[in-house]
Parts: structure tokens; C-alpha cells; sequence
């Protein structure tokens, strides 16, 4: 039984201060028995992708390092699995947007470097993170097999699919995902339906668990008037392998959800939809082509 | 602009009252101002997969062929598109569950081989069908490039991302999904749930409509007791690229649903979220492996 842990937050311009409040939820989490917990994408800083800064590669760190020490004696205090995202320095000019897993005696499991990395208003990805280069995988851990991806990858069903293939059991996403306040009226309540649905149907064509874990909270990029920034809607939430929300967190709150994943859902809905026996693993060539032209 | 006919039909067990209801509802599509029109799977019957009988086989008909001929004609007499489902006998002992795309001036623009075949509980179909072997395809008609896929396909994002890859512009699923009566009252609406979401993930995914068009009644096998047989769902559905409801049929009526599909939002959707610019092409082998160990 994985019992999940979402650390739902709103970040600050202090890391430290991002630190303590990710630290005190964790514990929280824990308290409430989750043996694993997932933390949102660069949990320690405001989502600076919204502007591009030479100055804030400065932000990044080595992995291992300081933050990956820190969470990993945390890890090894709390007695659980913690997934962390991080903004990986791994040379000069080579950065990337990477999840670290440790286990619950403070072992580092493996990192896994974000894919897909977007680049559109406000949030300028790919001006600071290279795309990843280890591939999809999961983890084996002392709770269960947990793939990791991370933010845009949501939207990508082959990073499901190759993740859920390496045998994961749960995916977990870090998320900074928003509204962009002047088209919040417009589409924002379906701009949030799809990202949901976009998981559960991973869910759903895998027969395995999903958790996503967003950060809440406007944000202000500093940049133009007034509003200028995103607005992150929270709504982190587990998915069961049927696609049914076992739980959804609120759009605007700070809050710890655990949730109960019984693993054994994972057989019974493989054997109820047996879509991984039919698949035509001879035909999908085409999937690996950018445009079949 | 396509201008989508959805004809959701209840079969009986005589295959000439079949057609003469599918004709009247194609008439009632184009007088409504249908472009395009699709069929249900294996409108001509009964789903007669519910058993294994050899004598069965009989069902099955050549293309061109007799149904392909009356399809034709009504397409040209129509001025319209059409998609519809058969039993198709290839050779002696190969048998397919194949669609047909009419064009508007009675030509057959292609046929499309059902590439995942169930078998499951009262759903025998590889018992009948050989998988498809033309692959995942679109037409170009005078409508627009329109992809093709059948029922159990419509469970697999490679599938659906295959076929857009090709250029389809709108995805249709001819389908005979339905309830067991005994584990309705559990499961039924979780089902329902599932099989819509995961087509609207496809159309989110890859920036396309997705027509869904389904049976509705009860059907018995004949065998077993009493109840002993499927009640199929209907809720035939379009989705726009935005994984949006456009419309969404009753649960147990015969009728027609004619959709405006403005395929401007195919290219609005697709600057929104460039899913398609980001994919890792390089990095998605393990989708056609069977299971990455």
C-alpha cells in the first residue's frame, strides 16, 4: 500500500522560508502516514521561468547538494520516500529541471531529468533547462516502483506510456501550472478540466496510479503592469487506475492531502482492461516520427 | 467546415431493417446539413460477437461489396462523407472489422482494418477478427483529412496519435461498447466515464476532433439466463481539440446529431499548447516494446 503525500504549496521569495514550510508539511505528512510524499516542481523558489535572467542560473545546484542533502536527512528522519524537484546545475551552461527520489534511509534512489520542457508565455522553460537525456524509468523503492515526470511531460502520452512499461506503479508529477489572469475567464476552468483529464486518461491506458502536485498562489513576474503573472490553481490530486479522483485538493490553499493507493487496484484493473495484452507494439513506428509526412 | 452526423442506432436481429433505419437517419444527417456522416460499428447486426459460432461467418461480405455498393450510393445520392463499420470477408478464413470512407461522389476513398481487437467477456472479437494490417491512417476527402479508427482502438493514445501524425483532422470512432447489466450498478457510470475522458485526452493530446458514435439497447446473447447479454450506452459524443464536449447523445436513443467542427481550432489549439512542437521523438522506443524489462 502506497499512502501518498501531496505537499500542495505557495512559495515566497525566500527559499529558506520555502524550506521551513515544505519541511513542516512533510512532517505533517508523515504524521498522517504517508511513506511517501511528493513535493511541487521547484518547490524552493517562485516560479522564475517567467522571466529570462542570466542572474538566475544562479538558483541552481548540484545534485547531490544541498538541498538533496537536506531532503534526504529529512527522508531518513521521517522514515519515508520524499520525490523533490530541483534546478539541477550539472555543468556550466548544462542545467536542467530535474526530480530527485530518496529513499527512507536518506539514499538517493536516481534523479529523473524533465523531458519535455515548454516555452510560452511566462513560462520560459527552455531558456534554462536542457531537455532531459536520461530517458523514462521509475524507481524501485521501498514502497513500491514510482515513475517520475514532471510538469509539461502531463500532457505527453508516450511518457506515460515508456514510464508506465519500466513497470511504475504510480506516476508522480511535480507541477507549476496557472492561469494567466486576463484569459482566467475565458478558458480557465477548462484549461484546469484538460490537465486533469490528461492525467486520468494516463491513469486510465496504463492501469496505474497518478499524483500530481501543483504549487497555488499568484505570482507576479515583476515585468509589465499590475497583474503581470500566474496564478497557479493548485487542484493537486491521485487518480486510481479506473480514472476515478481519489482525492483533489482545493485551487488556492496550502494543504497536505494523503491518499491511500492499493496496489493491488493495478492487477484488477489490468485484468478487467486488458489493454497492455492487445497493444500493436508492431504498428506504432509512427509515433516515433515527428510528422508522418 | 465539417459538419459531423452522428447516427446513433439501436440494431435488431433482421440486417434489412438495420440498413433501412441507418439510410433514413443518413437522410435525416444530410437534410439536417451534415458533410460527413458516421455509422456505429457493425451497424448492419446484432453484435453478434457476444458468442463463437462458425456459422457466424456468414455475417461477414466482401468490400466492394453489396453494403460497400448501397453506402456508395446513398453517399453520391446524399452528396456527403460517410463512414461505415463491416464484417469484411478478405479470403477464406481472414476476416477483418473494417470501415469504409465514402466519398461524396460515391467513390470509396479507403478502407481502415480494426488494429486492436478485444476479448473479453461477452466482447469475442478475436475469435472473428484478424487485426488489421493496412496501420493507422487518414483520409483525405472533400470535407477534410478525416482518421479512422474502431472501438477497442479508441483505449490506446498511440492509436489516436498515430492516426493524427498522418494529418487527420478529426478522429472517428465507430463503437459498440456497453454495460454488463450485473456490474452496471458498481461500475456502469466509472465506464462510461473512462471510455469518454480517454477519447477526449486523445483529441487534447493531438489538437484533433474526435467523433465517437455508438449502439444503444440491450441485446441478448441467447445464452445464459435471463438478462444474460450487453445494454450499449449510447452518449455518442464530439470532442473539440480542447478535450471540450460539443455534444453528447442520450444513454438509450436511436438519434442523429449533426456538429459543426470548425477546424480553425485544430491550428488555434495547436499555437496554444504546441504539444506536438515539444515531443521527444528521440526518446519514445520504448512505446513499441511490449513491456521495457
Amino acid at each position: 500500500m502506497i499512502r501518498v503525500g501531496l505537499i500542495q504549496m505557495r512559495m515566497v521569495e525566500d527559499s529558506k522560508a520555502n524550506w521551513a514550510e515544505a519541511e513542516a508539511r512533510m512532517v505533517e505528512a508523515a504524521a498522517k502516514g504517508a511513506n511517501l510524499v511528493v513535493l511541487p516542481e521547484l518547490f524552493l523558489t517562485p516560479y522564475f521561468c517567467q522571466k529570462e535572467d542570466p542572474a538566475l542560473f544562479d538558483l541552481a545546484e548540484t545534485i547531490p547538494g544541498p538541498t538533496t542533502q537536506k531532503l534526504s536527512g529529512l527522508a531518513k528522519k521521517l522514515g519515508i520516500v520524499v520525490v523533490g524537484s530541483l534546478f539541477e546545475k550539472r555543468a556550466p551552461g548544462i542545467y536542467h529541471n530535474t526530480a530527485v527520489v530518496l529513499e527512507k534511509d536518506g539514499s538517493l534512489s536516481g534523479i529523473y531529468r524533465k523531458m519535455h520542457i515548454p516555452h510560452d508565455p511566462l513560462f520560459y522553460e527552455k531558456y534554462y533547462f536542457t531537455p532531459g537525456d536520461l530517458g523514462f524509468k521509475s524507481f524501485a523503492t521501498s514502497v513500491g516502483k514510482i515513475g517520475v515526470l514532471i510538469c509539461w511531460d502531463q500532457w505527453f502520452p508516450e511518457a506515460a506510456r515508456a514510464t508506465a512499461l519500466s513497470g511504475a506503479q504510480i506516476l508522480v508529477y511535480p507541477t507549476a501550472i496557472g492561469w494567466h489572469p486576463p484569459e482566467k475567464d475565458a478558458y480557465g476552468e477548462a484549461q484546469r478540466e484538460a490537465w486533469e483529464l490528461s492525467q486520468r486518461a494516463h491513469a486510465l491506458a496504463n492501469g496505474v496510479f497518478v499524483a500530481s502536485v501543483n504549487r497555488v498562489g499568484f505570482e507576479a513576474n515583476g515585468q509589465g503592469e499590475g497583474k503581470s503573472g500566474l496564478e497557479f490553481w493548485g487542484n493537486s490530486f491521485v487518480s486510481d487506475p479506473f480514472a476515478r479522483v481519489l482525492v483533489r485538493a482545493s485551487t488556492h490553499a496550502t494543504e497536505v492531502q494523503v491518499v491511500e493507493c492499493d496496489l493491488a487496484k493495478i492487477e484488477d484493473t489490468r485484468r478487467n482492461w486488458p489493454f497492455l495484452r492487445d497493444r500493436r507494439v508492431d504498428s506504432y513506428e509512427n509515433v516515433s516520427k515527428r510528422w508522418a509526412d
